[in-house]
């Protein structure tokens, strides 16, 4: 599987595929329609069959697809298979939450520092982790080049927190703070924007009126 | 305009759209064009020009959108004229977080109650908010029909928590949880991932040696 085929959309909703089949597979289902796959992510029918062509699965006509078998793939194409280290710098209410967030964990992401421009924080433990100064972010990532640097501070901080990273020779990077963040070509940046999918909530509640617009639930089950 | 012309998919990203244009407005742009769009965005200039056409916005041949009236339309669309009211029920770290997140006020979502069921919890403060008991949601939301009711608790609670928003007439819920959760037809649910932008990070890391598997950053903006 060559990922230059998969269109960066479809990327995109592999972890949401991901995330039902685990929900299914745990459940005890063995097989799964697309319409089934449909319903629990928002994607149409449609769009969940061509998707997952492009993981080479086509499912069986009056069957679906095997639960196991999809799993794995989708698993192996997001890098699932490997355990990948990862730095939080900004160690906030949202860092602190960060460091706990049982997501991460089931999905193979480890915590591996903790860094923070503030000096009453600096020598504290979060949840038994020492709390580092910003200084020592580029030595405790030597021969490291697979962490995830994951910029959780104020917008403010979020430009130097991604030039420290860079410098330090982190490639991918995910950003919550609420700010755009340059880097060189090479570099990966992802933002997380906590807002987004609230506004995808206001666009259809200020629509209810019109009982076409309603939509499935994205991400929720349906009833 | 009307909702149904235009594509989940496409109501999806508005907000992405939304955050770029915002910022090029800051920056002083008058007009912008689908291939800039594209680069900020990660959407492909092409799949720009689409989704903007469901809005009615064509863009100018060699000038491009106006950076103001495309901001405005979107504003419009994503409901953003109006302000909406938020409750978070679970004040952990992450609901504490999500109290001052730059993010909510600056598109017009006013946290407006907060909620948790631990007794230690209650009655105290969050930047100048109390916490109240759960026991209060139904009462506190009388007559606010558009009320968001945001889940920040861990995935355990989560649907007991679905379930005492819905009872008490809630139909817009944002789940922070790592949880699905069930919802009767009519009320919205959409979900956010912390580690869903973290999994599309891993698909390209672990593919860097295969050069044409390099996307454009998304959200972060180009060099």
């Amino acid at each position: 599987m060559s990922s230059d085929r998969i269109p960066e959309a479809t990327v995109a909703r592999l972890p949401i595929y991901h995330r039902a089949l685990d929900q299914l597979s745990g459940d005890g289902a063995e097989t799964v329609s697309s319409g089934r796959l449909a319903e629990l992510t928002g994607v149409t029918a449609a769009g969940v069959r061509k998707d997952l062509s492009h993981l080479g699965s086509y499912g069986t006509r009056g069957v679906g697809y095997d639960v196991r078998y999809l799993l794995h793939s989708i698993h192996e194409a997001l890098g699932l298979r490997q355990d990948w280290p990862v730095v939080i710098v900004g160690v906030g209410n949202l860092g602190q939450a960060l460091v706990h967030y049982r997501g991460f964990a089931e999905r193979g992401f480890t915590i591996v520092g903790l860094f923070d421009s503030d000096p009453t924080k600096v020598g504290t433990d979060v949840y038994g982790m020492p709390i580092r100064p910003m200084d020592e972010v580029a030595d405790s990532l030597e021969g490291q080049p697979d962490v995830i640097g994951v910029i959780a501070t104020p917008a403010e901080a979020a430009q130097q927190v991604a030039d420290l990273l860079v410098a330090a020779g982190v490639v991918s990077i995910l950003n919550f703070a609420p700010a755009l963040v340059s880097v060189p070509d090479g570099v990966l940046v992802r933002k997380v924007d906590l807002a987004l999918e609230m506004q995808v909530l206001t666009f259809y509640a200020q629509r209810r009126d019109e009982p076409t617009a309603a939509p499935r639930t994205a991400g929720g089950s349906a009833p």
